[in-house]
């Protein structure tokens, strides 16, 4: 191994402005297009897809410098789908700016979040090891559209299960997470059995992440209002799948009914009496049991230790919901 | 070379049955995404992507056979924008049938355009020559959105321009072109030199395309009712950008309200009217004389033999326009 074992913070510390500068000299074009790449770059972002490769990489004994192009393509492709994402939902702000569908109209946002993608497409090329994964990130991108329009397919089925939940999640989550994963363990030269753990182990994370984030949008995080916008969106979270699964139908039915009123009409009084359905019915508690028995296999996970405390750090939010 | 030199017609007959089907096997999954990619081509079109690069190839020299997934691969790409098109657009129709968005609503037709952008970039990528093409296409792909973008810039540009017109033309439709034909040229093995030159020919020829489908909205096929759409749809076609240049600010001013009025309020007078002013200052005349021109020049280019009689098959439907 190259240099002992880094943790998350420490390859923050170590390459999170490099990556950043990077991720803007991807977007090289001018004109309104390149014009508004831009500015939906600039609203933020945590950057973990970014950081991911390079880190998995260097804890997988080999050079994190192999994997920083991989990382930025990454988060390019990622930005890609927040893009089309916002313009989906109808979201009109993000990080407290206007998205790029809401300044730009719809049909530039459909252009700017498929020109991100390919740039991202053109920075895994420009990458060393590039060749080994195009393939494998293509086939990602294409299951994270999937998982999207499994999303769409989930707000309109008169049955959703957690398992349905799940597929969907592997998709629109976790495929993109495990070509992170996969990016870190080629970039390191590991073997292909190394790289189908690791790419499965991201997808596990992803999965996670999802449900964790559905479980922080209902349980809140410690001192911060609850906004519960998942259920005025008409999003089918895990819980509200595992009520719609294996609650009484009285409650389900209640439950649904909200969940699929149109977001202008579903008032503060709805949201706080579908909260309180989900904490009667014991999802938010299963919620809470899932994402605490998903850590758990995630941290004893064979590779696991190539992400020390990335789970703790997933978990951070929600972990005052955790029994 | 390995056989003579085939026809259009001669290629179609060969190749169209297999480039169908390879066509339909490549699209693989299933569930919503996928189903309305397989609806989307259904309602068909004449394939000419997918038959340019095995056509090419043959007559470069090589096998037909080592293009045709190229073939397929650049026909899904281009199918792919045209669901974001039609979206974009607002075209509720194509071929008489419910487009995409229409059907399936925006937030499945954003997935399905990028699903088969995707769906194409893997089957390049399955492809034994697809290493050598991979990034030229990713960029070609990335230089037709761009130009759909700067087809949105130049409807609200206040100084449209022929050269602006042949930009936007260059990405929208001659960067796919461009593929086609290097594709074809790798496939058949030839060297950079030879492979750029049928590149920049295949751009060349999607800019004559381009200009010819703008010709014909406004003089009509022979035969065929003149139904003049880029006027009501406000696009900025060459014989517009040739007025917004060169007329007297009267002609101008009024052509340019009527191409800017919204759609639902351009009567059949306004559009008589804008065909009129199009007429009288010389904008068809200058549009069928740089059509003419431009196929002399395609048909004396260094690698024309390539590609005989394609010229004067796009040139067929506005031929009684031509001087």
């Amino acid at each position: 191994m190259s240099e002992a074992v880094l943790s998350f913070e420490g390859a923050r510390e170590r390459f999170a402005d490099e990556l950043e500068r990077r991720l803007h000299a991807a977007i090289v074009g001018e004109g309104v297009l390149f014009d508004a790449a831009r500015y939906h770059l600039e609203t933020g972002g945590k950057r973990l897809r970014a950081l991911l490769p390079p880190w998995l990489a260097h804890n997988l004994g080999g050079h994190a410098e192999d994997a920083l192009d991989l990382g930025v393509a990454l988060e390019l492709v990622h930005n890609g789908t927040l893009v089309h994402d916002d313009l989906q939902d109808g979201d009109v702000q993000r990080r407290g700016r206007p998205t790029v569908w809401s300044r730009y109209g719809m049909p530039q946002a459909v252009n700017v979040g498929t020109a991100l993608l390919l740039l991202g497409i053109a920075q895994v090329l420009r990458s060393a090891v590039g060749p080994r994964v195009i393939a494998d990130v293509n086939l990602a991108i294409l299951r994270v559209v999937e998982g999207q329009a499994l999303e769409f397919e989930l707000s309109l089925d008169p049955h959703p299960t957690p398992d349905k939940w799940r597929r969907m999640a592997e998709g629109k989550t976790g495929a993109l997470f495990g070509a992170c994963f996969l990016a870190g363990a080629r970039a390191a030269g590991r073997d292909d059995e190394d790289c189908d753990a690791m790419q499965a182990l991201g997808r596990e994370l992803g999965v996670f992440f999802q449900l964790q984030d559905d479980l922080l949008d209902l349980v809140g995080d410690k001192g911060r209002e609850v906004p519960a916008t998942d259920i005025a969106e008409g999003k089918i979270s895990w819980p509200v799948a595992w009520v719609a699964e294996r609650a009484a139908p009285l409650e389900r039915e209640r439950l649904m009914a909200i969940v699929r009123a149109p977001r202008a009409e579903t008032s503060r009084a709805m949201v706080t009496e579908a909260l309180a359905i989900l904490d009667a019915t014991g999802a938010l508690a299963a919620c809470a049991q899932a994402t605490a028995a998903m850590a758990e296999r995630l941290e004893h996970a064979p590779l696991a230790h190539a992400m020390p405390g990335l789970v703790a750090r997933v978990l951070a939010p929600v972990a005052h919901a955790i029994p």
